[in-house]
């Protein structure tokens, strides 16, 4: 379903501008795991939503998170050449159409986000567009990638890490997770335990992102690996060990499993992701 | 009024993030013409609203106009070392921090536009959100910014050229107008005459634009000019020589007068835009 919808969320390349739109749609339909679509749609569904109420969320959020992957791997930023087993937006289409390519996606994302909407409650959709650009922008995603190019070759405590990954994935996951409760009309109370699932489930995909750093193959990853060290970042592996890290991540995935303790089988997708983020190979 | 405004809308440099807040307050502060601002609330006051309606989208479309710039002026862009007098945004930050304020400005102009909308329709905010995405991304100002560089060094007919200006400068144009007359309650025929005035108007600021490109010094316009000539970029003046240009401006300046015929004093603020936009010497 968020495949579908994300296909019809570019045009099709025509006229003048048919460039852009192709290179949008390279990074865009490219088979990533959809996980921040798919959160939202499960939220959603846990407060006992239907799935179209956060469809044009969960395509909004892919178009930002991929904005966010072709502008972090240009080369002035992160430099990386491989992205999903493919070359990087900007080895394929140079590195002016990439930046298009990337501001296209985030801008579009909001009028993806209001049109796929319609017939939802205007003040709650307001509320989760301001939420959105929240987590996405200075004090969100692009202030922790900030932080992190920044923090390249400095020695990080786990609290400063840990202020990075929040704002740099944290924060677009309670996003797509509070926006797709909202619009699925969550009570408060729901709202809270959702809240604590997300910070949960963001550090954990971080930790274990670090791990698949450390431990996984490019050909696996689909994009290089042991870069982390090669650049001085810091990573939970560098700071506390891989063990320690990997205990890390299935206590988080268990605290995770607790906060949803109040919900019933309607949560069983998000108990599935906690659990499928942390056991991933990819 | 727009300038205290804008200065609430990025965070005062502190944190990790600091340069982040550095860079985006050294390009949106930097005294500007607010173009777009001001013609979004005049539009807002032209048809009888209260210019609080539309501070917020004056506020979010000169973050996003702001964007742009610092995206344009890139090395992998169009590589401009000056903009507005000081050097451009990656001259003093690197290209690494120039794009993540770029993408800042352009995320969190969304939320500005929420926040400071507060009490006004959430329909008439939804679709102008919509409206601001749609003429900022792929099938506006990005798509014309594409046009623009893939154009270079190839002869344009004046209807190609029409179509890149009414993408990559017209598009926002319209939105500020379209928007700041929304917010502040436009009728239906009303839109209409504004439509046909922002249309106008976005033609006759981007031929006077080439033309001052030709005519004008770097020191009056506070960046590198003849640069469309060295480029090969089609301009007005190259394809209908200085003088008709002139007059075609003029020309335009009159049409939008004439658009806002129905309208009374209140429309006069937009009125002298029209002239200023033909009559400016940057």
């Amino acid at each position: 379903m968020v495949e579908a919808a994300l296909a019809q969320c570019v045009p099709e390349p025509a006229g003048a501008a048919a460039r852009l739109n192709e290179a949008m749609r390279y990074s865009l339909l490219d088979g990533g795991k959809r996980l921040r679509p798919i959160l939202a749609i499960a939220a959603c569904e846990a407060v006992g939503g239907r799935v179209e109420a956060a469809l044009g969320l969960a395509c909004a959020i892919e178009m930002i998170h991929t904005y966010s992957l072709i502008h972090d791997d240009l080369p002035c930023m992160d430099d990386d050449d491989f992205r999903r087993g493919r070359p990087s937006n900007h080895k394929v289409y140079g590195d002016a159409i990439a930046t298009l390519a990337g501001d296209a996606l985030l801008t579009d994302a909001f009028k993806v986000l209001v049109r796929m909407s319609a017939g939802g409650s205007p003040p709650a959709i307001l509320e989760t567009i301001s939420e959105l650009a929240g987590a996405a922008g200075s004090a969100g995603m692009v202030g922790g990638q900030t932080i992190d190019l920044m923090s390249e070759g400095k020695d990080l405590a786990i609290e400063q890490l840990e202020e990075l990954h929040s704002k740099k994935t944290g924060a677009l996951f309670a996003a797509a997770i509070r926006g797709g409760a909202r619009l699925g009309g969550a009570a408060a109370l729901q709202m809270e335990s959702l809240d604590a699932y997300a910070r949960l489930l963001g550090l954990a995909f971080q930790v274990v992102d670090d791990l698949l750093d450390v431990e996984g193959s490019q050909e696996a990853m689909g994009k290089q690996v042991r870069k982390d060290e090669a650049r001085g970042k810091a990573t939970y592996p560098a700071i506390l060990g891989v063990e320690r890290s990997r205990e890390m991540a299935r206590e988080l995935q268990r605290g995770a499993h607790r906060a949803l303790e109040g919900f019933g089988a309607d949560a069983e997708p998000l108990r599935r992701i906690a659990t499928f983020v942390v056991e991933r190979k990819l």
